[in-house]
């Protein structure tokens, strides 16, 4: 099966997750003992390097326990097979690990350099929300209070005002203006000269995704859209979205960008496109790598998967 | 323009968000001062009860500050053409409210009703979000000290830890599975009797939707699903969820429901959905009404609408 979300990185998993299997501490407790561990120095995971099979973020057991992770910290991620997955947080640096032939590797690159098989980059995206929520939420936003995580990792539970938190996971859209054969990119500030991206903003309270996106399409750059189509999702654990793409069809073309976002917007026709997505524009002008989704909304417009 | 996210409550707004004047203390002062008030007593809005022109919702900012409204807490919606529209909590309950001709409606009567314009529902919506998340996150869940609102509503800072947090919107997936021409359709235990709507289930870090939509259908009721197509997205402001409907494709026929979450799990034919839609099945059942966007769904599936 063909699926579009499938084509973007963080998007597939090897994984059943079991949800029905983390409410019970005695069945997680024994599946620790056996379980293989992506494990985390800070939103870093730890890779064994090797030329042969190549880096490896999983560790057994007993290696866990040797780099003091954090059990009663780790995360039920799900079962790989017959085998538990769990993710944990380990102390511990650089220098740390080095002397045990071990980088910590950031989890962009880990997708930018193909540096684990597809389907095991959902699982390490999983990881990287669900520590990175528990590394920020220590307390309860209703009261004050400390929280204790429950349920495997997947709600935190407050002793003191009885208030239960769960993961956030942000919806953002990511949306491809269309007018006719031309579409519109833009680059922020902080992008790598050169590098061009489809324009993107959080999903607000009270409103729809189609609304968001031509919101945020106005905001940005002044555009108007009208019709929008879903194209693909994508996790995106930086720290927690959950990306949307979609096509829009724009019915303005003028462009007034919002410099506080926008460093520069423009029309850029379907030639150029292609060119940019194989490094080949005659002004060295780029798209993002083929992990980002963004990459795959400029794929399917080049191949004329645009559909209104 | 005919889309299918505009079909469900809350779905729909006549505001302009103009999300870059919130940051500009001086003009939210300033517009606060000719503004309309959405009031909120916990999470029921007021609505000043006649029967010409109707039940409504909006006051003036010397109403809202003779009710004592939470100036400081109020969120700005946005423009309705030149008015400035907020939202404010006010202190008191029915009996405060009942000598004023004022009653207190529940956000979901509001719509199931029709007691505003369906493009009000999305600021009430917006509005419900957004005040039920300050009510709820008055405490840094980084560092447990106490927050502040900034940015007109869209964001708390930590003065203690300097954190910044931002409203969430929770992505939950809701889905039609169809295999030829049945669907299936599931009743939780808290449903009205004889009523069956669609699954439905939160979207998990480092997930897809369409693996959302896969996990959950196996997960609730044992069937596999393969294809998954978008149909439409709605706010559903309980408290601050997302709904992205869609169709499943079903690849197996086999209940087991997980009877946690599900009473009963069942096929239904596409001249049943029809009769449910309209309340002439002939054993009572009956599906949700037209503000909800499984009701949508169901509409677009008897009408031919579903693709693969």
């Amino acid at each position: 099966m063909d699926e579009r979300s499938q084509r973007s990185g963080y998007s597939r998993s090897r994984l059943d997750r079991t949800a029905n299997r983390r409410g019970d501490p005695a069945w997680i407790a024994q599946a620790l003992r056996s379980a293989r561990f992506l494990l985390f120095s800070g939103d870093r995971p730890l890779f064994r390097i090797s030329d042969n099979p190549g880096p490896d973020p999983l560790f057994d057991a007993g290696t866990a326990q040797r780099f003091d992770a954090g059990m009663d910290r780790a995360v039920f991620l799900g079962l790989d097979g017959d085998t538990a997955l769990f993710a944990a947080p380990v102390p511990g640096d650089e220098t740390t690990f080095d002397a045990e032939g071990i980088k910590l590797i950031d989890v962009r690159s880990v997708a930018v350099q193909g540096l684990v098989a597809p389907a095991l980059l959902g699982p390490v995206a999983q990881a990287k929300s669900l520590l990175d929520w528990h590394a920020r939420h220590g307390y309860c936003a209703r009261c004050g209070a400390s929280t204790r995580m429950a349920d495997a990792g997947y709600r935190r539970d407050c002793p003191s005002c009885g208030a239960s938190h769960f993961p956030r996971t942000d919806p953002v859209v990511i949306m491809l203006p269309v007018d006719g054969a031309d579409c519109l990119l833009a680059r922020a500030p902080r992008f790598q000269p050169g590098m061009y991206s489809a324009l993107a903003g959080f999903v607000e309270p009270g409103e729809t995704l189609e609304d968001a996106v031509r919101r945020e399409v106005k905001e940005e750059t002044a555009v108007d859209v009208d019709r929008v189509t879903y194209h693909s999702s994508q996790p995106w654990p930086f720290p927690s979205s959950l990306m949307i793409g979609c096509f829009a069809r724009a019915v303005s073309r003028d462009l007034d960008p919002d410099p506080r976002e926008i460093a520069d917007a423009r029309w850029f026709s379907r030639t150029e496109i292609g060119e940019m997505l194989n490094h080949r524009h005659p002004d060295g002008l780029f798209a993002p790598p083929s992990m980002a989704i963004a990459h795959q909304l400029l794929k399917s417009y080049v191949a004329g998967e645009t559909i209104f």
